[in-house]
C-alpha cells in the first residue's frame, strides 16, 4: 500500500475560557463588536480538536502513523497547554493575539506540526460550540 | 387524551466561565481537591440543558404545553443570566455556593418551578463535558 | 439472571410531513397558536423513535427480548405506517387528533404494546428535532 | 495572521416538507423511479445546513467573518425561507426545479453567494437524514 | 445543599469482540437463534457505558462524589477488564454467562457497586450500537 | 444543472472483529508496537462508512446517482462482506494485508470503484471509534 494516500484524524477535546476583548478599543467598542463575548469577567467552551495526517500505509504496520504517538503529540503541545486554561492569560502561544477560533487553529497547526515525521500534518479542525468550526490547512492566502 | 401522562423535553444551550474553588481553604488545598478545576484564571464549558415537564396532552393543541413558551421561560430565567457568563461572578442565584454543576442544576431548577403552570417540572439535565451529565427530580434525600 | 429486571432499547427512525391545524379554528387562530407549524403546506421532520421494553436475561439466550423481533414489531406496526407519509392524511391511528408528538407517542405505544409477549413493554421516547423529545410511559395522570 | 487561509462554518437548521415528483412522468413512473420520497402527500425531514467561507483573519479581531454576520445571512436569505415549508410549493427559488437535496444545495449556494464580503464562501453542505448529506462548492462540471 | 437529591453520570468506553453462542446447542440452533452474531470468528462493538451515582451535594465541594474517583473506579473495575478484550475468553466475571449486553449490563453493576461510598449507584447503562442499548437500576424482577 | 458538480454521501455501517498482528514479528515485537490491539482473542469497533460519489444532477430526477442504487452497491460488496465478520479471518478482500482501517478503507475503495457508473467515487471515510477515522480519495502518494 506503499503508493496510496490515506488521511487520518485524530479528536482529542479541551476546555477553556477565553473573552474577545482587543485593548486598543474601549469596552463599548469591545461590546458593539464582539457582543457578550467581550464579557470582561470571561465565559468557555468544551473545544473538539481534530488533528488529520496524511502519508502511505507502512507493509508491515498498515499504519501511517501510529495514532498513539499522534494522541501524545497533540496532548504534549496542545492540550496540557490549553486544558482548563484561560487563553487570553495562561497560553503562551496566544500572547499578544486575539484569542479567536480562527487564530487558536493556527497556533495548534504551528504547536504540531514540528513533530510529525514521515507524514505530513494536513489539517487542524477545531469545534468551539455545536454551530461553529475552523480549519486549517497551512495554507497562505 | 386528557388522562395519559406524557412527557416533553426542551433543549436549550448556553456557554460559561467556572472555577471549582473554596475560599475557606488555601490555594494548596483547593489544588489537591479540584485538580486542574481550581484554575485561577477560570475555565469553562458549553453547557447542555434539557428540561422536561409531564402533564396531558390538551384536546384542542395536542400540547401539554406549548414548547414556545417553555423556551421563553428557559432563555428568560436561565439562559439569559447564563450565557456567556462568568458563574462564579455573574450569576445571582449562584451566589456564596460552589459552582459545581450539581448545584447550578438545582440553581436551575428552582430558577424555571415557579414560571410552570398548567404541567409540572419533571427534570432539569445539565451536561457539562461529552463525558458527564448531572439531573435533578426536584427530591429531597 | 432470571430475577434481575433490566431494560434494553432499539433505536428506529422514520421522515414524515405534519401540521399542526385545528379544524374548529379559523386559518388566524391556527396561526395565533401554533404559528409557523401551522403552515398549510406542511412542513415535516426527521422523527427518532426509542422504544424501551423491560424483563429479565434468559438464560439460555442472555436475552430479556430477541431485538430482532423487537426490530420487526416496530417496522411492521408503526414504521412502515409512518415512513414518508403525512401524518394528518395517512395514519389510521392518527385519525380525528391533533398531529402533536404528544399524541403521535400515545398513538405509538399503543400499535406496539399488544404485540410485546414475555417482557413489558416500558416506554416510547420521540424526538421530533435535536431540540425536542416526547416520552410515553403508558401512565395514567 | 493577515497573510494565513482560514476556514470557518456556521451551522443553521430548518425543518421542511417535499416530495420527488416529475410531473412530466405518471403517478406509477414516479413511484417506480422515487419509491415512497413520491408520496403524493408530502413527506419531510429536519436538515442540517453547515456553510463555509474563507478567509484571513483580521487583526483586530481575530475573525475572517463576524459569525454572527453570517448566521443573520443564513437567516435572512435562507432559513426564514425554508423553516416549516414547503420545497415545492412555498420556496420561489425552487420553483420548476426538482426538490432533490442537490438541487436544493446549489440554490442555497446562489440565495447565500452575493451578501458574502470580504471573505469567500467556500461550500454548502446540507444533511437530509443522519445517513445522507450533499455537499456543493460552487464548482463546475 | 445537603437535603437535595441528585445524581451524576460519567461517561466512559471500551471495545470488544465477542459472540452469542450457546455451547448447549448446534452451531445450526445458535444460528438460528443469533443470527450472524453468532459468528464463530467473532465480531465486536464500541461500547459506549454511561455511570450514574446519586446523593447530595457536599456543602464544601459542590459534589455528590469525586468524578475524578467515580472514573477511576469504572477504569479500575471495568473498563481494563474489558478494554480490547473478548467478553466469551478474557472476562474473569463473564464467565459460564452469556455474552449478551443484558448479563455485561449486570456484571459491570456488580463490579462497580462495592466500591461506591457515601453516595449510591444508581444505573448502568451500556450502548452496543447506535441502535440499541441496556439499563440496570440493580432492581429484582 | 446538468454543468454543476455536487458531492453526494451515504453512510451505512457496520460491526466487525480484528487484531492488529504481524505474523513476521515475535508476540512482543507485537504487543510492543500494536499494544492492546493486538490481544490474540481479538477485540472490535462499530465502523461508520461514509461513501461519497460526485456528479451533476440529471435534469429529470434531481439527483447525481439514485441514493437506492449506492445503499444497495455499499451494502452487496461491503456491508455484506464485512458486518459482524472477523477482518483477518473471514475477508477475501484482506487476506494478507494487515487489518488497520488504512487498509480497510483502500479495500472499500476498490470494492465500490468499479460499481459507480454517470458519476466518480470521491471519498471513502471510515470512523473506528468516536476518536479516530480515516480518508482515502483513490490517490497516489
Amino acid at each position: 500500500m506503499a503508493n496510496k494516500l490515506v488521511y487520518i484524524t485524530r479528536k482529542e477535546h479541551f476546555n477553556a475560557a477565553h473573552k474577545l476583548y482587543n485593548p486598543k478599543w474601549s469596552e463599548e467598542e469591545n461590546e458593539a463588536i464582539f457582543g457578550k463575548c467581550a464579557n470582561k469577567n470571561w465565559h468557555g467552551h468544551n473545544f473538539d480538536l481534530y488533528v488529520t495526517v496524511k502519508g502511505s500505509p507502512n507493509d508491515d504496520t498498515g499504519f501511517i502513523m501510529d495514532l498513539k504517538k499522534l494522541r501524545d503529540i497533540i496532548n504534549d503541545y496542545v492540550v496540557d497547554v490549553l486544558d482548563h486554561k484561560n487563553l487570553n492569560l495562561d497560553v503562551p502561544f496566544m500572547e499578544n493575539k486575539m484569542a479567536s477560533i480562527e487564530n487558536l487553529a493556527i497556533g495548534i497547526w504551528e504547536q504540531i506540526e514540528p513533530h510529525i515525521d514521515n507524514c505530513k500534518l494536513h489539517r487542524i479542525k477545531l469545534w468551539e460550540t455545536h454551530n461553529n468550526y475552523v480549519e486549517y490547512f497551512g495554507e497562505e492566502n
